[in-house]
């Protein structure tokens, strides 16, 4: 006997479970189908256990270096069971906070794969969910709406046999049970700096290989130039323009490699080497076939509403592609279903989402970077500050990086914002509600920041866009 | 002969230099006179130093508590000397990027006290400056207009006498060499928490005495409390409702100390007392009584366009009363030069300043707090969202806390913002952006807060306002 349901979602990832509790708030009979955890690859594979990693990360840099601050620890040692412990005990708390959210909202959860059937005795429609069990017969579920959700895994190179044991993907850095030696990491795109700056504070010796000419090739330019510069300093070794030849991978008490760098072979050995070159989406074995869902070899075509081919069927997060962030999947998953229970579409502004990097230093951004602004024929102009001016910056010890305001030359609107620094993932958020507000780099810089703050580098960053930084 | 200026700027602190240079960019011809230091209270007596203080003893805490994050130190000792060299270390080099920078706008300075001199043979007005410089004829300055940001200074309590040694104020506690065992703080205000936090990190242990039935008075009730019950758990002893009886301070190896509480006399001892009972504005000496200005036993009053009853003497910063802080002084500063130099006048909504105490935990707030909005007639919502719904202060480590936002039930403005938790004295530059910008509770749960980052309690906060949180 099927289940009925007004909502039936594939995978409870960050957007699943967030739709799904949303959809609850509205009053939406709602189930998820997850094959494997609730939380997904954000909490389980993402962003909260990497950033649990680089918290560790964090802290021992900072123990070591605490004779600048006047407090002696002669003898600091790192205890990497303990960090791997610390992490799971977070995801697992997280983990149960999601079950119970999920729980009080009066949410069914299905804990098998959920696959897409054609139209059939129940359903005329595309639509009806089988769900594959373990050991189980499979259960239907005849939902009124379905939202794909399923996310993401790591991508693959042709040639390169990512084993979990020498050659990792993300997935499987974060369970590793002692830290290398040393390690190649391929790719210089978000992933990649972020365990390259992590795993360079835990004393790993790194290399990271980027085919483009910098790291970083989505955010500002002069972020990727800091960025670079500071992972340099910290012994990380980045080679650019590096094109991977991978026939040539060997395997011998390790890893060898190597690339074309401006036609030269050059070959690159290490004790791992971490995969990090992009993620695509999960679009197979969920019946995609079974609709007229159109989809290429990655992801699910949608339109402004999260709305498939199928009306009724809706995707959002991972598998439909773009900046694959975590709070993106959740406010799409939150704009598809306001959607679903009647309301307006509310596409999201992708202008007006932050981008950060857990990495040391942080970064952090929204909106368009210098050269993306020129290439879309906007007459810009630029403010930028340095933390090194913010006396905060000085006291708290760390006053590298600067913040970065491109505005509109004739109308002043914030057209991107770009920071490196300290705790820049939380001083974006200012300029996420400006974006939102349609703020000016005026009205930033008439804001009254607090002193001593961090955030005075966005009101100075803000007043040097027209030449009146103050303390500049 | 008298040197002619268009603005000669009495007190060259926070207020008056950030002064000098707007009004060095706008081309008035200017000159600060300052007896001390460059950078004023704020620089060397204030924020700054006891900035650096706190940072060390975070990082002493941080250090003492690294084995949570996996890292081991197993010995952590404090060097006090270091911590106060390092503090030193950090006022020099932002005295002297202030001395640059004074210097790269031209801004003549002159080492003395500045009196403002009646109507004489120079001047028809009174205004003309006298500088008082040791061991020098004075110096005449001959000014179209004149800025008074001479701050303020400790308040001192009748009867207790602040010798520097056992009774402190905090530009003494500033300068301590060693750190005492222990300290009776008195006044629970904001400075009084910021010292007993710091020093019950450092180990001392601190006996506060407040007046009031709670401390930080002027916060969000729910915000006193929270702190209350932090720094209790971290020994420090919290006296409420305590009245104070001076002339039974006494010196004996240390002092001792008789108060009132709820009509019982109690008695507490310890190595030191600081006395933290509010500042005074810095009115004596400076010429007022030639003038036509209109003062108070401690203030100076002013109209919105920060003028005194002399249209030329403007007046700003401490002197003036209201909340007393450097953000507020330079602001004013801004907004008296841009009248002066024929800008319309811009007096500063003091609703969308934000407040903050830089204690273990922070507490950070803008706006009314929920007593002040029920006083003033508003019809209110409440949203309160905690940090430990927030993954990234699980990974932070630190997930005490709260944010409430306090709403108008009509219209949905913003009318006060209280956080209290981690890195909330960075967090609330989005609330002080979103109140210059009268956004709304929906506007704040719109924006896409990054995930994982500790601002996403403001999304939640926001949401919470209409019941539609979605992590709680």
């Amino acid at each position: 006997m099927a289940q009925e349901y007004d909502l039936v979602i594939l995978g409870g990832g960050t957007g699943g479970y967030v739709a799904a509790i949303r959809a609850s708030q509205l009053g939406l009979k709602t189930a998820i189908v997850e094959k494997e955890k609730l939380g997904g690859t954000c909490l389980h594979k993402g962003c909260i256990p990497s950033k649990a990693l680089l918290r560790s990360a964090e802290v021992y840099r900072q123990t070591a270096n605490a004779q600048v601050y006047g407090v002696e620890a002669p003898e600091v040692g790192l205890n990497f069971t303990a960090v791997q412990n610390r992490k799971t005990a977070i995801v697992e708390q997280l983990h149960n906070g999601v079950k119970a959210l999920v729980k009080k909202g009066k949410i069914d959860v299905y804990h098998g794969t959920g696959r897409i059937l054609g139209p059939s005795i129940f359903s005329p429609m595309p639509g009806t969910i089988s769900v594959e069990m373990e050991g189980q017969e499979n259960e239907m579920l005849l939902p009124k709406n379905v939202l794909i959700a399923t996310g993401s895994k790591p991508r693959n190179l042709i040639g390169i046999n990512v084993d979990g044991q020498t050659i990792l993907s993300s997935d499987h850095a974060l369970e590793l049970e002692t830290l290398p030696g040393s390690i190649i990491i391929v790719g210089g795109g978000v992933i990649g700096i972020e365990w390259a700056s992590m795993l360079a504070d835990f004393g790993v010796k790194v290399t990271v290989l980027e085919y483009g000419d910098r790291i970083l090739p989505t955010e500002d330019t002069e972020v990727s130039i800091e960025m670079e510069k500071h992972l340099v300093k910290r012994g990380v070794e980045i080679i650019k323009n590096a094109e991977l030849m991978p026939e040539s991978v060997e395997l011998q008490d390790g890893i060898e490699i190597s690339a074309k760098i401006n036609g030269q072979q050059h070959s690159y050995s290490a004790e791992k080497l971490l995969l990090a070159v992009g993620r695509v989406g999960n679009i197979d074995g969920i019946g995609l076939e079974n609709t007229d869902i159109e989809y290429d070899s990655h992801f699910i075509k949608v339109n402004d509403a999260y709305q498939t081919k199928e009306k009724h069927i809706y995707a959002i997060g991972d598998v439909i592609g773009g900046m694959q962030l975590a709070h993106i999947a959740s406010h799409e998953g939150i704009a598809a279903v306001e959607h679903i229970a009647g309301g307006e579409k509310k596409p999201i502004d992708y202008t007006n989402v932050a981008r950060c990097i857990y990495s040391y230093p942080e970064a952090a951004s929204i909106g368009l970077t210098e050269q993306q602004a020129k290439d879309n024929g906007f007459d810009i102009k630029v403010g930028k500050f340095p933390f090194k001016g913010i006396g905060k910056a000085l006291v708290y010890g760390d006053a590298e990086g600067f913040v970065k305001i491109i505005a509109d030359k004739e109308t002043n609107d914030l057209l991107g914002v770009h920071m490196i620094g300290p705790h820049v993932t939380d001083l974006i958020s200012e300029a996420a509600l400006g974006k939102l507000l349609d703020a000016t780099a005026w009205e930033i810089g008439q804001t009254i920041h607090p002193h001593p703050s961090l955030s005075e580098v966005m009101g100075e960053a803000a007043l040097a866009v027209e030449g009146k930084a103050i303390h500049f």
